[in-house]
């Protein structure tokens, strides 16, 4: 059974059936219908009028995102463990012709308001310097955890005030969403993000995320994301394939059945885990204490994941599993105690 | 009935069917079983040893080859109808960090080693100039014309002589060589080309092109190609579903069948369109002269394409066709000559 | 007696007696004094308001100029021959991130109006293809002709009509103006042109162009400019040995007598070379057919220039000669046609 | 008296003078006589085969430097207060096209081989983090302090055992050499420098530095160096100016006259302010603690200079002075004390 990543799961039985409902002639690119009702989609799920392309994998919706938000000679404020930082082989750098990475420290992968204010301080006004000019923070952070409402519209606020985009990278979105009980506008448009970067793979989709745009500049720069799409080779020939996953997801609550069976299947591993997390679990990652010899233990009986250094593992629970599917590993991680 | 383009066709079953054989856990990324077989497969087919990666488009494709062949300040030979040149929003310049497309004329859009020679020689050999670095042809051109394997060993000579790397976008590459009859590797390496984007979403695929490498630096470049595709947000978490559609497509021969039912109602199409060709043809492409009220008649009838001018009109059959299912439209093209 | 190029004369004794007195302490980069006048005196010179940078090179002051003007997926409208293609190793790439240049013919390296509007007409409105987002003409051009006023309005007309940006390499813009005989506000902001690179190195200085802004967007780009030109490592130290030469040159009418010394040797050669000529003699450039035999004997009299291909010469005047001193040569080439 | 910058004075008379001797016709760029000594003079220096090439600006120098050693995917670990990640408005990301700068503390400034290590043993090896490719460092630091030779040999070490390129800012590069007392062999070349950006300008030049290839592979990175230097526009057309003043640098010892002579006006000053200095003094650059009313009385008495943060102040003296000469402020720190 593994837990590598929800990365490396099959895709969910809707978004496969919705590939095969989209296996017709249709216009090219992004001329079909399936794209076409992408914006209404998920205007109607976050309640607002956004603007939303389909665009491949997290790392081109994340660099694209900062393309738009970010000059050149301009930087993103960031948690130093982002996966922009430290998963994307400089990605955003490609995408933003050499805009630089803010990497600021914080407990969980958070990104406080007050590091941001004391990282913007310190930059001199001139031409020597590199200006801030986007906020990135990622939800659920890279070690799981959410960012309440409040949380996000204090960096909302502080973009506002310094004139900066605010970015949201959203590969576990819907964990973080499917924990909060929030509606998805809390934690985006009403909380001041200007683009996000909607997660859909690790959900259960098989390829393509959204990158949804928010706010009086959507058009305008949804306009400009798409020519970076086209320049970057993202305009897929077979659009449709990618647009119907997305519509499955958004149109019902797939996107948050599936994320609240990884979640919840994550609490019952972190109940069977009790005094070994190094993170609160909110979506669906643990990070646990565990000597090598317990990790061989584990693997022993068939129980796949990574290490996280040298004394700790990461485990990372996924759509077709829940509560109960996950009990063997639950029940081995209590068996370690004794 | 429509002849906008094989990229707007539904993917073949075969394809269908590999995707779906792939829907269960594996590694993420690269990492599974479909992956690792792309070297082998290619090199089956090529008859040499190869490295094959999968890659989301033939954008993608072509501009990585050609960042893998010339640096920034260097400058691509090509056509100036080039695909790379006309449609694909400056994807070169982007992934090339600048460089230049020196594109040149030459009928059929092919690119003939006299306008390369001429080319080169104007060029001074000092700083202020851009210095010629590869070549890059369409095989089939834009026009649906196959170089022979002597027409693109005579461009891989001069590619050898003057030290250029020889790059060749197969986005039709199927068709070409189900054209000529020839086996694959008397068109590419045995030619002198270095790194192919291998066509595979015209003839039938879902998502997924492959750039082959070949020669003495074929894993260096690969390797230099995976950091691009990795840079570019082109490495997809479970590329095992784009991986098993081209090892569908070359692990038997379905890639000459479905190009050889393309080229076929291609050619049904011709003979009812005597004396109106504006090019052989030879790939699954037919450039038409058609007036305005000729095209009117046709799609009056239900039949689709694209306009090309104000007196001509494009037509592209596909992998789902046949001379017998294009049978209505090679007849209604023979009704307007009476 | 060298007619290389107007590059390779020395510093007019007005720009070395300004780089002397600026050999004093003062702020650095361009907070100093002399830097601090510019505004003030291109603005007077140019009769409008305007925003004045000092820059090492034609080829950065052109490049940055692009840069502010043309997006990464934009393309740039030129003459086949600018200096822009053809002499900069394809620094306009590298600052534009990867813009197009979209090279025309034109007889005497001329943009004409109707080769502009027809390559516009011939770009479809779609993501796939690089949009026009700016002009650039050379103003004198690479074959030393001068746009008159209403050729450059015509040029401007047409990039206000379809919301391009306009820019001038006026590397010999002096030269150009001296032979016009007009205002230089009637070939640059009242003509529609937005940012010039107003060239001072070949009309007698040392080290150092100038950019020039116009119009409403005058300030925001020169501010944009202002962060190229730090970035690309061109906010030189000791600035004010730049901005002292440009003063030199144009708080007075220096400018103006340097170019019309070099127009007025040109003109004496012209006519020594009456039945020579490859384009009339405008500036301070002549194109002369000459056999490699005459060339041979010019030589031997002690003349040096550039071959221009294989039956013409390429001869260059500058601000340290005029029509008296350039006799030798004016009567060496009457004395070929004997 | 002014000690803000020794970027602030003027130009020593010696390379006037040399910029006055320069004044006459030669080739352009760099085909003149003065740019063919200099692989010459710096070689004579350095005590082994270089490559000089003269270049405006320590930014740019850095850049270019940079982008020979480390590839667009790459990273440069540097000190998280190199100049090249603070003061020069993101020019490395400009000139590599996105490379990362991998930023670590270490008192002093100076990087240390043990965070070197570390920062290198946190980077996996696959294609998702960025890899490491160069190592950056600044001779004499940003807080003034000197590299020993052993120490610079330590990180070459480490870069040789890496495969790293080793790139040496030495903007204060002779004030460093000057307080060592070494052969400047010893803390380049020899310890495994491979670029070294040669400061002038701050050391009494008026434009240009040297950028100086050493070891196997210097002809091939300066000939892709000076690609850059045309791209980026530095390519000066009357570049003998430049490299007559670094001839006049480096073919007799001014280069460490004026640099004793700045070191000494540091050493007068840090004798009269013992107990305020936040670094010890070994170059031309003194950080002390000097509160707001402390820093009001010196400027009252006619001391300019920066201030650093709120409690200090930045101190920078300069070829043109020595320790007589200021000792008015040496007199004043003193008279603080009391």
């Amino acid at each position: 059974m593994h837990f590598f990543s929800d990365n490396a799961t099959p895709v969910c039985p809707e978004a496969m059936a919705a590939i095969a409902a989209a296996d017709r002639a249709d216009h090219g690119y992004d001329g079909d219908g399936w794209s076409a009702r992408l914006n209404g989609a998920f205007s109607d799920l976050f309640g607002t009028e956004a603007v939303a392309l389909w665009i491949a994998t997290g790392t081109a919706a994340n660099s694209i995102a900062l393309a738009c938000l970010c000059p050149p000679y301009g930087g993103v404020i960031c948690h130093e463990e982002a996966h922009i930082v430290v998963d994307e082989c400089g990605a955003p750098g490609f995408y933003t012709h050499g805009a630089s990475l803010m990497a600021l420290p914080g407990a969980g992968a958070k990104l406080s308001p007050d590091a941001v204010t004391e990282r913007l301080k310190a930059i001199r006004p001139d031409v020597h310097q590199v200006p801030a000019k986007a906020i990135s923070i990622t939800q659920a952070t890279e070690y799981g955890l959410a960012y309440r409402p409040d949380e996000v519209a204090a960096l909302g606020d502080l973009a506002r005030e310094h004139g900066l985009g605010f970015h949201m990278d959203g590969a576990r979105f819907a964990n973080a969403v499917a924990h909060l009980g929030c509606h998805p506008g809390d934690v985006t448009w009403r909380a001041g993000v200007d683009i996000l970067s909607f997660g859909c793979v690790k959900n259960g989709g098989m390829i393509g995320e959204a990158l949804v745009f928010f706010g009086d500049r959507a058009e305008a720069r949804a306009a400009e994301a798409a020519r970076w799409r086209k320049r970057a080779g993202h305009l897929f020939s077979k659009g449709r394939y990618l647009a119907a996953q997305l519509l499955a997801m958004v149109e019902g609550d797939l996107w948050l059945r599936n994320a609240r069976a990884a979640n919840a299947a994550a609490q019952a591993l972190a109940e069977g885990a009790a005094g070994r997390l190094l993170h609160t679990v909110e979506a669906n990652e643990l990070f646990l204490c565990l000597s090598e010899a317990e990790r061989a233990r584990l693997r022993a009986q068939g129980f796949d994941f990574y290490d996280w250094g040298a004394d700790a593992a990461r485990i990372v629970t996924n759509w077709s599993q829940d509560a109960a599917s996950v009990r063997p590993l639950a029940d081995a991680l209590r068996a370690l105690q004794g």
